[in-house]
């Protein structure tokens, strides 16, 4: 089978980073181009500031970063997108117009209505959002969105939970990796020995963006903080179930949770997309988030404080599966499903 | 007026050391003597392995240390404890049999009905549990406790939210620093580029004390992690209300909020308990621990998420508000109140 | 008498705000005015992103922050610049030229041979090359320097030895406050769990400002390295002297080094501008950078290695001494002196 | 092939789970037992403390740990040793003189004329000790040490430097990392924004060990110090050569240097011992450390500071090259050479 072609977008940052990683040698995508802004343009991947820890892929590390014009974007079968939201708002609806599927990153239109925001274990049904995108907007394209990083993490699982047990009412309180801001987002002076107790923007996505992807309007209430981790985002959950529930159960139903990536065989499908630890002290950031190469976010710490509330600690790798991952994911489904 | 003579009891770990800071030039205690186990016996205590930042205050440097034996112990007004619980739990109540007044920084006793475990804006009253102490245990002397050091920074806001508007349910997850754990407790290994998101036996601490200070049997519901943060324990509170507020009265009533100690103007006491930020990003543990020398605690991010839904941030300085400085206070108040 | 007036340009960067702290109460000096670029003009001091960790001195957080203009610098007794240094190479002159008599931080200029480059302690006679200056440039005002952060800190314990036992050769190697490169300088993700062995442009400074300070031509080598502290510049040093020495007698030479600031009692100067410690793991950036007020350099590990080779370890705040407080010291010195 | 048998002794501790991760599927070697102190005995691995950040391996995760008994070891091919160095001073000669072949990474005899001190690709000559020790001592098994961590990193591009130029001094200072001092060897709240400017004997271990491996006796002078690093030690280097070069004739030097293990293809040697980084800001810790799976150093900024005077940055993980990971290789090579 010959590999479907794919471009990047906004292929300088530590997510455009991730997605040239997770595409490099993709089974099914071929990575055709690289664009970026002014700044990078013309110069090889290699040099234009390469700020993950693994060194560039080699099979693209000499590839030329050409300068972003949605004119000048070949034809491909995906576009995937890491710009920052306020240039996305603008080229993404170019892109989508000129007949491209875009998956992206960015925070831009994740609450329109017509607009698909994917987790691939949980609400695959919602790529059919894409042709009322098309009638509505009169694109030929498309854009799929996936979540804000710390929504994806909590939602995996919360739907296992919801599925069974039903919700009420759910507080979290999120202990967000320095990644999570981006290469220059937090300097160095202001987090060392300290922590951040606001993110901006973040909590508000967080509530409205669950509700979207679950289709329920249970109470939320997120409070997102900033800590000295280089990389996973820690989420503290409080659970009020419509049912009572059996701690045990709950953790099993979490461990044996599987979606349609799974069954499908999906490549970047982890086997598991929750790990549960029985130990007290885990999950654990540096320990935990690359369970699953990334994929697999790991709860634990599952306890029964009283009838029908639940409380977890769940620990997912923000820039893969909170990223870039999960985007790749959602483009295996919609290659296998043949929505584009 | 003559000084009162204090003498310390493990006063060569982190918070003995903060005891010594604290007492070293007090306008009302003399330190007349310092006590810790074998190893330190016979050194100064600037040479027993001072693990504070600042240097050992130069009235006390050169105090010998002595080896702990309950019937050397000198005469004196308070005896202040630092000692690790499972020998807390021997040598207190032997000490309180010979007549010391103890003021006790370790968990044993503290839920024991017959114990003030005090705040003392809060629960200045409970010290009155004294005298049915000595009757019920025959001791002509004391053991009052301060609670721990989580408990104490979550229940300062809580109490006057409390006498306002009433409590239903607390939900609290906290984010604590490394010195919590004492000087060798957490390997740096462990924590750096990390978190662990659980420490034994505390969160059942919070939740017992917490009725026990303030009274009440509300529901409260907690989860304690460790940051690799040097000093200031965060926590993230969401309080079900009995009656709906206005979230700028509650902040106001938090920066108000004024006890006995204040009212006496006590030497530890500080102007004001509970310091309000209202800047987004505020508290951090770097920028607000010392605040009122350690014994104010910082809230931010006072929110109305929803009717009878209050969320809030707090920081408080563990090892001063948290532990040496809480006891200090409340020695302070038995002396202005006669009762030792 | 009247307070001398001063203004400070660049007032809203690490260094910036560390003029401001120490100026604000200042018992000679009379800040009058602040300025820096665009945007921060208009607003309140303490509104314009202030990045310290002590809050703003009340006594100026309310001054309003003025756009910089050559022209609009009103007339005062010293001008003090936290300018970068492509701005100051501009700035600087033209405020010479117009009167403006200028203590720079910024390195523009440094090693023209009319510059004074001053260690208050060290070289207070380089003082005279304003005179210099005014001849040749034909400015009424001047430009003073201070040294390059890690310089000074070098230098501080070098220029005793010099004195003592001369020097052939300088082998150092630094570990670098993360504060050194500005508030924004060094992202946490780039550092946390890391060092960085180079620092762009800084051994280059280090040689040939030593050699300008000290007046003597000696071998010096020069690593600088970044390493996860917030505040403090650790300098590993080897020297060989000309002449053999007892290492006891090097550390008592330090320890007693004195100079003018210390003999005309100026207010900021620290006691001793070199503190020795003997204990074998001192200094240490968190317990050590704020001797004497961060004024003071401190040394330990003094060794004779072998003969004619010295080893030692100095640390100094790179924002207080290293650079702020070395300024308004040398300020202290031109006005005691008379040099305006 | 039969695999050869190996014992692990001090099983437990950081080295010890190295040389577990190392050998578990080791394609020579097969580990028969495990034995760590009283405190572990009768445990899974698994449950006896793992430290690493990665998973015991599978294979090992559920052998029980033996309380170690030098008499009931196990006749095996080698003993490999990860002690405490006072108890391994008592236990690898009884070992020895019980037949076993003991590969150590303890530092006692390491400076005995008849033990060899080994870096598998700088002097496998040595190995030829063990017939002299056997002679001297009357043992039929043996002692085979490994340098201290610091000592190998470094000695390993001093090699080819002294072979093609000589060397006449080296002034060392390291920057080592927190896993040097086992897992509690450095408690968080002494390294948090701060750094050591002292390892305990360490510096005299660098000058005894260079001067054993390297058959030399130029002067070497070194400082070391403990930063807040996980794993990966950084030592700044300037050697004094005895005949001038050209700093890319060094780089090409050390980038092409081979030894024995590359020569013979053992299983764990890395294809290049050294790798020689380009960029100015390389090598850094988080980003170079597992270079070669961890066993090769990795070298930057090679400059010519002068005529004869060389430096350069080398970087190597502690407990992989370091440690374990040279032992294992030394084991290969006595394997290979039949040294048994």
């Amino acid at each position: 089978m010959d590999r479907l072609k794919v471009y990047i977008i906004g292929a300088t940052g530590l997510v455009g980073q991730r997605y040239v990683q997770l595409l490099a040698d993709h089974p099914w995508f071929e990575v055709v181009g690289l664009a970026a802004s002014e700044k990078s343009a013309g110069k090889r991947l290699a040099e234009a500031g390469w700020v993950l820890d693994e060194a560039p892929p080699p099979s693209l590390a000499d590839m030329k970063i050409e300068k972003l014009d949605v004119d000048k974007v070949p034809k491909v079968d995906f576009v995937f997108s890491a710009l920052p939201s306020e240039v996305a708002a603008k080229v993404e609806p170019a892109l989508a117009a000129r007949g491209h599927v875009v998956l992206s990153n960015s925070s831009n239109m994740r609450m329109d209505p017509d607009v698909p925001l994917i987790v691939p274990e949980i609400n695959p049904e919602d790529l059919k959002l894409v042709e009322e995108q098309r009638r509505t907007r009169g694109w030929s394209g498309a854009v799929v969105k996936k979540p804000n990083c710390t929504t994806t993490i909590l939602n995996l699982p919360l739907k296992p939970i919801l599925d069974e047990w039903g919700i009420r009412a759910v507080h979290v309180v999120t202990m967000q990796a320095l990644s999570g801001a981006g290469y220059a987002g937090v300097p160095s002076v202001a987090i060392l020995d300290n922590l951040i107790p606001h993110i901006r923007g973040e909590e508000e996505k967080v509530v409205a963006e669950t509700r979207k992807i679950l289709k329920r309007d249970f109470e939320i209430y997120a409070t997102t903080t900033r800590v000295p981790v280089l990389d996973g985002h820690t989420e503290v959950v409080y659970v009020d179930t419509e049912r009572d529930f059996d701690e045990t159960a709950v953790a099993e139903a979490l461990a044996k949770f599987k979606g349609l990536p799974q069954e499908l065989g999906l490549p970047t499908a982890p086997q598991r997309p929750i790990v549960v630890r029985s130990q007290a002290d885990r999950p654990q950031p540096r320990l935990d988030r690359w369970e699953g190469r990334g994929m697999s976010v790991v709860v634990g710490r599952v306890r029964r404080l009283a009838p029908r509330k639940l409380a977890f600690v769940v620990l997912g790798h923000n820039t893969v599966r909170g990223a870039a991952g999960n985007s790749v994911l959602t483009a295996e489904l919609m290659a296998k499903l043949g929505v584009r």
